[in-house]
């Protein structure tokens, strides 16, 4: 069996699930439907923006005149501090369990700039984003309700993101959600069976082979994992020395680890020339007190494209009822997105 | 708790994984993506489709004249008959897995009319593609080396569906794919705990209360889950007797099934008075030969459609880092649903 060729299924052992890889098929034509080109130049500055220095947000408040990074709460948050968390069963044998919860929903603006991305900072200013991030997680994980803290960012209208001013949420809350919970206890496993971590573990392999890492930083790097589900999915690991949280970094891995992103950032958007969209998120420790000595810190990147800047991959029917699926394997997409320049394609436009 | 205000998590017991509530947030305003609306009127016939009669396919080969149903192996299939099956283990504790798969993809068209979709079919055509659904499970699982047969319908542009001719596909395989897996296991220790069906009894107990039900046919019943993901998510569950495959089904059932993805059909056009978009699939009993006693058949719509024809639900960052969110209620998009007329919108627009 030719993993370039073949018809497979790579197993995630993050997620003790399976995705279908099947090479030949990119060979298809695409006669689907096709994104807006996103190649609006948009100013520094824009008055309608609920998110720009000085405007007025949708909730009534005005932001303040912010220099780099600016957070405040969500004016429409998910999760609330005062919900009440009592437990409902109904139906036959219990069938219908629901809890309620409460939580904390913050928005963290990353620059006064409303033109700007992660991609096109420069590294201080994306350390800067990393510090209120590590502070924000620090504080409210010191919330003894808060028991885990998820960072994330959507970029670009086809992610569902309302407004391009560069900006991440973070959503905290009583539980652990699955999809972390679930790999905490595949870490927790892999840990208890080989007494090492499987993250650093994976991350020094991959280190070594070299066909699936994007970027190198010296303590951060960046590989389109084995079982990558999204076309150019990524993720972020450190190789050196084991991290859970981004309060364990030193001033030297943040500084690494904002370089690692950057470049990251500048290789996806040079692969199709254009602010390339992606759900982006922080998975670290827990913030129940508890320890997780299998843990690792990492970042996912998940980027819809897949063949162009308007042809997305499409994760629906099959992977919807059955399990997910993809053309290009790992191998390509990382190869693709490593011959990629450092230099972002749009500073060599003007 | 109040379920339909406060946030609070809701159980999944097909998958076991939570999704969460926040009834209160249908209220923030939508800036983000909208979609093109779809308005086009399709001609009965097209000559650049490959599945309208008598035209050629992607692969070269000439469609023959059919009149209703058609079926024949896809020309860009996943999966093939010949991949060997071998299996690569790499890496540290063999972290990296992967299995060679083969199996075989199908294509269904439903009408020789190009401009035809279930919700505008007539019962009795309904039942023919469930009759040809049932034999091609019944031929395709008699293979020994197809364990699983998946039905699938991806309707609409925004689902990737790159061609409107109304049509569904059918992927079979060697392994039992990861999400009827989980279910199958749910299904068999619901079963071994309590000696009866979760789905039947799930299904008896929906229709005794009555807050989530949208079609009640003889037999079936269109429900929105009190678990459901997507906005307008619903499942068919039979009610009266269980049932495991399409091949199961009496002439009667078979035709109140088709009366019930009619009524269901029809009721989403009339939501937003548009071709309602979704992913549809059939979850039936394994084909390897085994006993599944806990197993229900059912059928999952997933639509991604969440305010109008145009502005959808984005499950992205939170979704993809953590768990599942949604605004709207179940009860709240049954409710919607079943006010629905029982006749198509177009069929009163002539
Ligand atoms: O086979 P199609 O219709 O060309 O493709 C569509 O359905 C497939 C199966 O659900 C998906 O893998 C593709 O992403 C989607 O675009
Ligand atoms: O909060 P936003 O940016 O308005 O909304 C976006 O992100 C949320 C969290 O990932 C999702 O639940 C929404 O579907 C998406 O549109």
């Amino acid at each position: 069996m030719d993993l370039q060729f073949d018809t497979h299924n790579r197993y995630n052992p993050l997620l003790a699930q399976w995705v279908k890889v099947s090479p030949h098929r990119t060979k298809r034509p695409w006669n689907g439907q096709v994104e807006k080109p996103n190649l609006q130049e948009l100013p520094s500055y824009d008055s309608t923006c609920y998110l720009c220095p000085g405007n007025q947000r949708s909730g009534g408040e005005r932001n303040p005149d912010y220099q780099d990074v600016y957070v405040f709460d969500n004016d429409f948050a998910s999760l609330l501090p005062t919900t009440p968390s009592d437990a409902i069963e109904m139906g036959p044998h219990g069938l219908l369990k629901a809890n309620g919860e409460s939580g904390q929903c913050r928005v963290v603006c990353f620059s006064a700039r409303h033109d700007l991305t992660l991609a096109r900072m420069e590294i201080e200013d994306i350390e800067k984003v990393l510090s209120v991030w590590q502070k924000e997680y620090e504080t409210i994980g010191s919330n003894e309700k808060i028991n885990y803290v998820q960072i994330f960012e959507n970029r670009g209208a086809i992610m569902g993101c309302s407004n391009p001013h560069p900006h991440a949420q973070i959503w905290s809350e009583q539980i652990i959600p699955d999809i972390p919970a679930t790999e905490l206890v595949q870490e927790a496993m892999y840990y208890a069976n080989h007494t090492s971590t499987m993250l650093m573990d994976y991350a020094l392999f991959e280190q070594e082979v070299g066909e699936r890492v994007v970027v190198q930083g010296k303590h951060f790097l960046a590989v389109v994992p084995f079982w990558a589900v999204w076309p150019y999915e990524t993720m972020i690991l450190p190789y050196k020395r084991n991290l859970q949280s981004l309060c364990d970094l030193s001033e030297e891995e943040r500084k690494d680890l904002a370089y690692t992103m950057q470049q990251l950032g500048i290789r996806y958007d040079n692969v199709f020339q254009t602010s390339f969209p992606y759900s982006m998120g922080v998975h670290q420790k827990p913030t129940d007190g508890k320890a997780y000595p299998g843990h690792t810190m990492h970042l996912h990147y998940f980027p819809p494209l897949l063949r162009s800047a308007t042809v997305k991959k499409f994760m629906v029917g099959y992977e919807m009822m059955a399990m997910p699926q993809r053309d290009i394997t790992a191998e390509q997409a990382a190869q693709k997105l490593r011959e990629q320049s450092d230099v972002h394609y749009r500073s060599t436009l003007h």
